[in-house]
């Protein structure tokens, strides 16, 4: 394989860990798939649709999210999603398990 | 599931992207499986062998790695690992993708 390959490769891998951290994080407030996807791309995270819907799926049948259907605005229906409560406690220990893992990572790579 | 399987579970997936990142960067000098094992461990990076010894056989077969049989100290002979020239510039572009990563996600947990 490719370096570069590899590289990309090595980084889906990390990548996929991170996201629903990610998507956890930023569903305090209701938002639907594409505003969602707006949201992590203006904060530095790129993520195609085709990764970010079926994991916004997954986290909803997981319980750590729930979502409705709404219409705003005279826009078609569009499916919101929140973090759940049971989302709030999983996060919150993601969030400590995650601190202490880049930590220790870090020091290994300085 | 209950909460702290789904928190494991996703631990797990956020650790199996890092454990390759960590991997190649203690392995600038040469070290086998379990003496790899406690460096980790002493770092802070818990690992069981089932995980550790694919990955590293894994690397190997991707090129970043180079392995050697070895007699040390009337031991049995041992595999020994050690980056290679190619894992050396993978490790380099992972380390920067990794600090851009964390700084994102970081951020976004704040």
């Amino acid at each position: 394989m490719e370096n570069d390959e590899l590289v990309q490769n090595m980084l889906l891998e990390l990548r996929r860990g991170t996201l629903s951290i990610a998507v956890l994080s930023q569903l305090s407030m209701e938002e639907y798939g594409y505003s969602l996807l707006k949201a992590l791309s203006e904060k530095g995270l790129e993520v195609d649709q085709s990764t970010l819907y079926p994991l916004l799926r997954r986290l909803e049948s997981q319980g750590l999210l729930q979502s409705d259907w709404r219409v705003v605005d005279d826009a078609r229906p569009r499916r919101y999603y929140v973090i759940s409560a049971q989302g709030k406690t999983v996060l919150a220990k993601l969030k400590k398990e995650w601190s202490a893992m880049t930590e220790t990572i870090q020091k290994m790579l300085s």
